[in-house]
């Protein structure tokens, strides 16, 4: 029997649709699934007559695969991930080569990297973008771990992956340890900003400017054909489109409490832990929490007071609607920086030597946050690869020059009228304070250095120089 | 010889501090430090004559206590404390206490208490507060671990710590495990919110209404009367009040870079963790990370655009410093609020029965973060002990009713003209969002739905019912 390129275990939706997407590249598949039924299930349902084969047992799937084998696992992450690992080891042989395409935290990728090696295999942790649909048809793919698995791997992943123009595939090389894991993270984070701002432009077009559906369905059609054209921007306008049964709009039929699965949280985390401010995606994550707690917002709506008066708009309706979407522009742009500049953080760090316009490119197809607001980053990077922080690149630096004083409205009109804008406020916060150079922290080191004895720097010393001072003294 | 009351390791100026106090309390005490000569040099020095007694060994030091032996360990947290802890079982005997008073992350205290515990012996993991003065004078100390161990600690600690009204001391058992450790962190974290709060008051004065350094003292004397009264704004006004060699404000000469420890950023990661919006604190923590990019800073300074017009005030002055005062208490109570509700879901989860009005009294006294603001917050929680946030309590309530025009008015005015004052913002756009019954989200859910088939929830349908939608289907 012909041995086939690759092997899949893990046969959900996901696992299925890259299955599916693997063979219509010309790649033949043998699959394996814990729960056998669903490989009979799969083989005789939509693998049927394809180039597609099931294994009952990892040995029988491990025996099929052409050498170097190359197993990839869509399952859980975590402890599966490694049971999983742990199974496989035995199986393969040296130069043999497993595939982690699940959402793990990269962290774990980089420890498994190591173990694998350790082995004589080979891992790679990749994200993969895009859901069920781009599984089928074109995903992101963020591939990291062990760059010498990469050749192997990278014509399936490039022809499975989606195309942008000139047909450059969403999926190249990311960087050793768990980098591939890593920078699906940030995805992910930055998912969680751009669907946040959206919802806030949502909530002043509908509670401030009174809009309905249908007018908003019209603002987000017109918003997509400029600088915010981007997936999450289009669907917005189609989900405004959707009528219930009762011909009224579907999305205000359904219960504003946010789900999550973590991933958005884990960048949080890993701004904390890097020092870098990444204030929006973390108040993204924080609204989430806020919008779950429903009950106590709803008793809360009762007793707390707001603000007086709390008229509806009257000026020219079109006028704040531009003045949002640059609101909009403006603090997505902030999003992105931050995002970026904790990856310069943390690949300096782990020595990755991410290459930041590519990884934009990465994510120009396939995943949520296509956009072609990319393409600019990826420009950015290409025109000074050094590049400290997106918002001193001159189309940045131009954009929110032009953007801010509308934003300033926006966030102004929105804190006056009880609007919750999170977002919106906390990347202006976060510009005003990048911009600025002298902050107010000299008082917060003053204090420091009164309670704590914890020394301070001067402006007209050397850096390093500490200086102690006993407060009370006069 | 007869044997002391208590040992203590670690003769840094904490621990050296402490034992003063507690011998200045009638208690005898016994140290050993790992650098002996720091033993020599205490006992010969600041000890001398005193009921203090050096010891050259662990063994020395054991052997010198009276029982149940008590063992404090003031020293690094980490993997020292570890060292100490399997050092010291051997030595000691079952019903003994080790008591760890270092800057421990509550997890590890969790994880040794039911290891010392394991040994027959007992460990108490207790959060001091106060630097180096709250620690000769009296700290506020936040016991936890194993509840065995402090019929046997209490004396010593309540007679050593701080005192408020009727002489209550700052010092109760907290709960089990890391329960202590985690309620000082809790402190830390809301001592980063309240110095950022007061470091963006402070830089409206400076740069909006061009204060000069006598007039901020003015103000923040004149607020130490008030709501507001607390040693932070008490040794604002005298950090406002002290002059350089030069005749001019110091505070002025000091760098803005701020330096942390790292609890604040514990206390966001908590928070992350447990799902629970804790804004204000980690936007004091990112302003942090912010203000320590200097370099960063003064080149963006030159080259990102600022508001226009960027005028300075010309309005009534001093109700705007009232506006700002209103702001700064409004905040404030966000980041109690906030905290408390982060306290009670990690109480819950760990089944440690927190008692949050004794928590507030804790901090009444010896601390940073010590005002007359905690007992209304113990008031709140003795008038509901099942409050489920401050926010909803009548006293904070109506302070924010009362508050909230000025705190509109000061976020407008800084976000109009370019002040960067995260923490009062977010704080805002904490305080709107929580009285929102409707939120945005149920758009954040339709576009999950819509490229996930993440489902959602109905308003006019039981909680629990997931419903998905095909979208693009008309």
């Amino acid at each position: 029997m012909k041995k086939a390129d690759i092997g899949l275990i893990g046969l959900a939706v996901m696992g299925e649709n890259l299955v599916m997407n693997m063979e219509s590249r010309g790649y033949s598949v043998c699959v394996y699934n814990r729960t056998t039924e669903k490989v009979t299930d799969f083989i005789e349902g939509r693998a049927k007559g394809k180039n597609i084969f099931g294994a009952d047992s990892l040995e029988e799937l491990v025996a099929g695969l052409s050498v170097p084998r190359k197993v990839m696992l869509m399952i859980k992450a975590g402890k599966p991930v490694d049971d999983y690992i742990d199974a496989l080891i035995p199986l393969l042989s040296p130069g043999d080569i497993i595939i982690d395409g699940g959402n793990t935290h990269y962290p774990d990728t980089t420890r498994r990297t190591k173990y694998v090696e350790s082995k004589g295999l080979l891992l790679i942790g990749t994200g993969v973008s895009g859901g069920e649909e781009g599984a089928l048809k074109g995903p992101s793919i963020m591939p990291g771990g062990s760059k010498g698995a990469w050749e192997h791997v990278k014509p399936i992943f490039q022809s499975i992956a989606a195309k942008v123009e000139d047909g450059i595939a969403c999926c190249d090389w990311v960087g050793s340890d768990g980098a591939g894991h890593y920078v699906k993270m940030i995805h992910n984070g930055i998912e969680y900003g751009d669907m946040q701002l959206i919802c806030e432009a949502y909530f002043l077009m509908k509670e401030y400017l009174s809009l309905s559906a249908d007018e908003m369905y019209e603002v987000f059609k017109s918003w997509n054909t400029g600088e915010l054209d981007s997936y999450l921007i289009e669907i917005t306008g189609n989900i405004f489109a959707r009528k219930d049964d009762d011909g009224t709009p579907l999305v205000e039929k359904i219960l504003d409490t946010a789900g999550q699965k973590g991933t958005g949280k884990w960048t949080s985390v890993a701004s904390l832990d890097e020092g870098v401010p990444l204030t929006l995606i973390s108040e993204a994550v924080y609204s989430r929490y806020l919008s779950a707690m429903k009950d106590k917002r709803v008793y809360a709506s009762k007793v707390l007071a707001g603000p007086h008066p709390t008229g509806k708009f009257t000026g020219d309706k079109a006028a704040f609607i531009e003045d949002i979407r640059q609101a909009l522009f403006a603090s997505k742009i902030i999003s992105y920086a931050q995002g970026f500049a904790l990856m310069r953080a943390t690949s300096e760090k782990y020595c990755w030597n991410l290459n930041y316009g590519d990884i934009a490119m990465l994510w120009r197809g396939g995943c949520i946050i296509r956009s072609s607001f990319l393409s600019n980053i990826k420009d950015a990077f290409d025109a000074n690869p050094n590049l400290d922080n997106l918002l001193i690149d001159p189309y940045f630096c131009n954009a929110i020059a032009k953007a801010q004083d509308s934003w300033r409205r926006v966030c102004a009109a929105a804190i006056t009228h009880g609007v919750a804008i999170s977002a919106f406020s906390s990347a202006l916060a976060y510009y005003d304070g990048y911009r600025t150079a002298r902050l107010p922290a000299n008082l917060l080191q003053a204090q420091r250095d009164y309670f704590g004895a914890h020394t301070y720097e001067r402006v007209d010393k050397p850096r390093g120089e500490m200086y102690h001072t006993n407060w009370l003294e006069t």
